[in-house]
């Protein structure tokens, strides 16, 4: 990964609402990389808990405000906060179609969605770790009426965090999400459900392959439960898809689930990708994603609430 | 784990036949455990390789005699040696019935079925661990017609490299090991299967859940496919619960796969099972497994090939 020089122009404030795992962990992550941000949290003992990394703590918030609040919270967020009418508004659900319905018309082209691909089987302020993001990919959503350089000014909020990102429209994020985390998450449970009616002999024999295949169901159940009825339509798509796969004869099965497995390219290669909304879907979509950017490209043009 | 005194009659020596990752590694554990150690492979590195681990290389078998070769190979494995008409034989298959029914019928009550919970990715002598056993379940199988004495002699084996023995039938064997070892096989083959067919974007932005759920999928496929095909009965009514659990709403299916993993007992309870069968049988069925024996138990009475 080659971290190219940042911008010229003072990268703004940044205020996250929210200090549990993954918002804590992103303040505290932010503040290590020298960013000024304010958080709030309705939980003092999760405020007090991001004070003492070092977070500011207040309702008043602006530059890129990062909306780290459950799914079901997150049209109310601001609710009671003094969020500047400039600021460019983000969050980290983990479905993006319906958070872009519900914040969508108010904010218009000043919401950008994200989901970062993170977090652990803990949650709340106590499982906080600035180093959370390191390595992560982090899902930015690029919809028609996406202010390019607020879009950038959350990219960067990513990039200091020490993730990379992942330019997607919200409808691709929902559909590659149920693929590679929604599923997985059912199959996990069905498996584990078997296995349970197949008796504690089953269980007792239960080596490397079961224990992978079941780990995420330790997750919290309404969680799980709320995330995957959050992106039905995508989930069920989905999981149509590997029950067909399901269906084949298991040779083949077998031999083309190996292949992908096999086929994922090793290394990766460094591209420069013009700043564009085409462009940089065009590389989410080959499985690229951003890790840095160029400061000419931005070079005293970026218009942002910074 | 309580390790109790070792029997006061001697260990008999133990032939390992195939000197791959398994046999090469109980070799090498037996020859560490202090075990007399005989060794065979029709490829001369591995001979080489588990002689430099002080394991005796030879023809001539006797004691407790473990076929550690690919199931296709379990038939023929002991044509060409050496082997003493009362030995005790074993093998280490990933299925148990069907080596029953090959080598039941020439063996008799001298063939007891086993299969080690381990083992990885990797295959060859070049791969051999011993503590690849440690810790490990050990499945031994206890049929009719087993002689008690000569289970009790291979379940020595097993734990002198380390592992615990989980006495079981082969038909409730291979029941267990479909749904917690084959058909989790499948699952994560169809699982990067449908991803593959979601695209590039769903693999860039695969995380925890899905390299979890498919992480076996990098084993040799001409391996699953062998070992879900030797298997196929269980298998398919292991996936059929699966598929059950799958047609469930979600809110039941996400809480029952949970309710398995957080119903496992925390820790462990000693107990002390009386050396037959159905007591044997039972405990297996109960989720436990035998970490050691009191002498007292088969002092003077072992007839067995030591």
């Amino acid at each position: 990964m080659t971290r190219l020089p940042v911008p010229t122009l003072p990268a703004p404030p940044v205020g996250v609402v929210g200090l549990g795992q993954l918002g804590g962990s992103l303040a505290a992550a932010l503040v290590a990389a020298g960013r000024e941000v304010t958080g709030w949290d309705v939980d003092p003992a999760a405020r007090d808990a991001a004070a003492a990394r070092g977070v500011r703590i207040g309702r008043d918030l602006g530059g890129v405000v990062v909306l780290a609040v459950p799914l079901p919270a997150m049209a109310g967020a601001l609710e009671g906060l003094g969020v500047d009418p400039a600021a460019t508004v983000t969050d980290l659900g983990s479905v993006k179609t319906p958070v872009l319905a519900e914040l969508g018309p108010a904010l218009g082209g000043r919401y950008v969605g994200g989901h970062p691909m993170c977090g652990t089987e803990r949650s709340g302020h106590a499982a906080t770790d600035p180093g959370l993001f390191t390595g992560a990919r982090w899902a930015l959503c690029l919809e028609p009426g996406t202010e390019l350089p607020r879009w950038l000014r959350v990219a960067e909020v990513a990039l200091d965090a020490g993730a990379e990102v992942v330019p997607a429209t919200a409808a691709e994020h929902d559909d590659a999400v149920a693929a590679v985390s929604h599923v997985p998450h059912l199959l996990a449970a069905a498996l584990a459900a078997a296995a349970g009616e197949a008796g504690p002999l089953a269980l007792a024999l239960a080596a490397g392959s079961f224990r992978d295949g079941t780990r995420v169901v330790a997750s919290d159940p309404a969680f799980v439960t709320g995330m995957v009825q959050g992106n039905a339509g995508p989930t069920t798509a989905a999981l149509s898809r590997v029950l067909g796969q399901l269906a084949r004869p298991w040779p083949e099965l077998v031999a083309a689930g190996h292949a992908v497995r096999a086929a994922a390219p090793a290394g990766r290669r460094p591209v420069r990708v013009p700043l564009d909304r085409t462009a940089l879907l065009a590389l989410g979509r080959a499985g690229g994603a951003v890790t840095g950017r160029l400061a000419a490209f931005v070079e005293g043009h970026l218009p942002g609430p910074g």
